[in-house]
């Protein structure tokens, strides 16, 4: 894939102070176009980053055909850039575009936009405690039609923002809402992609988990509403008598770059993780007897979450008397130590921009 | 609600000929802006029909936070134009947004909004036989955040399209591809609304039943995958040993317009109408033995699609001979000329636009 560069003098003075989360965007953005009648993706370029040109009847404002990815790069203290595990990115977006009848794109030329684009703007790769340029790789239809049918043509995009420590204060647990009524993924359904169309529709569970004093929500599956699946944006893992347990990923489950990692870091250490389907039900008696020993959340975005309470129906459970556990901890730094380069990579995870 | 117009003298030549599905656009939209720190809806307006800045950070590209409508205008022979039961639109288009975590627009402002438009662009209402103007209002966030939460901006716009006669040669019977794998909605989702996600999820079975011969899909519930749904974009209904059936809507089932209207013809007829939920099996076996008389699907598109072939597992029934049903015909033939302002609307249905 050949990358041209339209370059702007126009550039944006850096953010100062607290970057938050997704407050900033990048002087320039990854654009490629694919059409169906001009063979395909054509036309790779870096340009400045701005508003494009949208008309109202493009399907994407209609039918959601859309989906996106997101990653982070690291600077690490030796001035390498650093990606985590990009290439599982980029075989994610392509399992959610099949199944949302897009055109899918290579691996590497995922990578390759992703890894040049971060490239050309290294400098906005902030270098506080805890900061990251967040990476969010996009693509939707923009075929001008009303008609229900998989469009002919498309906008694969990456665009940048600098993003702050997502717990400034450091790690601490938070409270979850168990969902009873709103299902996020069904079996048949969209739940192991990154489409839109997931997002949405979870964000009224989200609303109203945040009215009763949660952080969060946890979901259970479409079929039984019984079985433990994620939390939020997040995988979710517990520590049950020693042994982690995981929602297997793939189906109704997000298979999160994040979850298979702290699988892979478990095993080495000698855990067991047994990914299966967790009867919420057992779930709550195990914290109230207390071989529930720890929980925590699993994303991009925080890395781990630590899970201090669980409300189910009425019942509430406490996890380490609202405390980070040991282990999640423990995976939080090293996982951390790895993704900024200070810890040894014996998993070959990262992946360093050139 | 005040609506301003803002005139072009840029004005398109009509079509001439067959006009299709969604192929043309009128000369001028409705927008309405939504800022939840403007105190709410602002700027209600008809400009002319063009692209809109779109930043690549809003919101709808990302997490399809986005509903639609679909309604339609007919000039009736003496002149007059009028809509159909636009009001169910209004309050369904409410249910959506409620649902997606977006404001809802009031019943009046959106039929006034339609209306006007409507009123406005009233030369764009094609008058061939069968033609009418496709009216599409649709809602989508224009944050510009890439954190998943309920938008604080949106967009609530309206596009025209004069379309074509749906069977240019008359209606004739579609055979039907019974989906055992994709599921396109379940209990706890957003099947009741019409919001992008739905769409996008659906296409993977509409393509795969066209490959394989088939004109749509029927989709069966996401719980048991065993009851009847929908029919691709349409509801279904059968009518087995003289009685008909449909399922429930409202949970995982669109609530259609024309589904309603046909109930109420069909009661005000005599017949019993059933809603609940058909296990495949028992309809495969009415296929079998005969008892299934007839079969439809409704929506607006269409009007009415007559059924003549269902595939289930390796199994085929025909219906009626893959005919048109003598009852199906008069069902089309009824709302059709109920909505072309040709036969006495005793439900008082139509609306006049004025
Ligand atoms: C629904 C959902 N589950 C899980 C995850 C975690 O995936 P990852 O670890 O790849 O960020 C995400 C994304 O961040 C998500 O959106
Ligand atoms: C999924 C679905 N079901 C049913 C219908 C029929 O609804 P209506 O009769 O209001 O057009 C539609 C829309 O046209 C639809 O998209």
């Amino acid at each position: 894939m050949e990358i041209k560069v339209v370059k702007t003098d126009h550039l944006k003075p850096k953010p100062t102070g607290a970057l938050g989360f997704g407050t900033y965007y990048a002087d320039y953005m990854f654009v490629y176009d694919y059409d169906e009648d001009q063979g395909g993706w054509h036309d790779a370029r870096i340009v400045p980053y701005g508003p494009m040109e949208m008309d109202p009847a493009s399907m994407v404002l209609h039918y959601a055909q859309e989906t996106f990815e997101g990653l982070k790069a690291y600077k690490a203290k030796d001035g390498r850039v650093l990606l985590f595990r990009p290439e599982m990115n980029a075989r994610r977006f392509q399992n959610s575009n099949k199944r949302l009848s897009m055109p899918t794109l290579p691996e590497e030329d995922f990578v390759q936009a992703v890894n040049d684009l971060v490239k050309f703007q290294e400098d906005w790769i902030p270098t506080g405690e805890g900061e990251s340029l967040y990476i969010r790789p996009f693509m939707y239809a923009t075929e001008v039609a009303v008609g229900v049918h998989p469009a002919r043509s498309y906008k694969f995009m990456i665009i940048l923002s600098p993003v702050g420590a997502y717990y400034p204060e450091g790690v601490n647990p938070v409270k979850i809402y168990v969902e009873d009524e709103y299902v996020r993924a069904t079996l048949g359904g969209t739940g192991f992609t990154k489409c839109g169309g997931n997002y949405a529709g979870s964000l009224a569970a989200q609303v109203k988990a945040e009215k009763l004093g949660y952080t969060q929500v946890l979901w259970l599956d479409g079929v039984h509403r019984q079985y433990v699946e994620e939390v939020g944006s997040m995988n979710v893992m517990f520590k049950i008598n020693g042994k982690i347990i995981t929602a297997p990923a793939g189906k109704t489950v997000l298979p999160g770059v994040t979850r298979d990692s702290i699988i892979h870091l478990l095993k080495d250490w000698g855990y067991e993780v047994e990914e299966k389907h967790l009867d919420i039900k057992d779930l709550m008696k195990a914290g109230e007897d207390g071989t529930l020993e720890e929980a925590w959340g699993t994303g991009t975005a925080a890395v781990i979450s630590p899970i201090g309470e669980l409300y189910f129906k009425g019942e509430k459970v406490q996890i380490n008397n609202f405390k980070t556990g040991e282990l999640t901890q423990k995976l939080y730094d090293t996982l951390t130590g790895i993704q900024w380069g200070v810890l040894p990579d014996k998993f070959h995870w990262t992946h360093e921009v050139k």
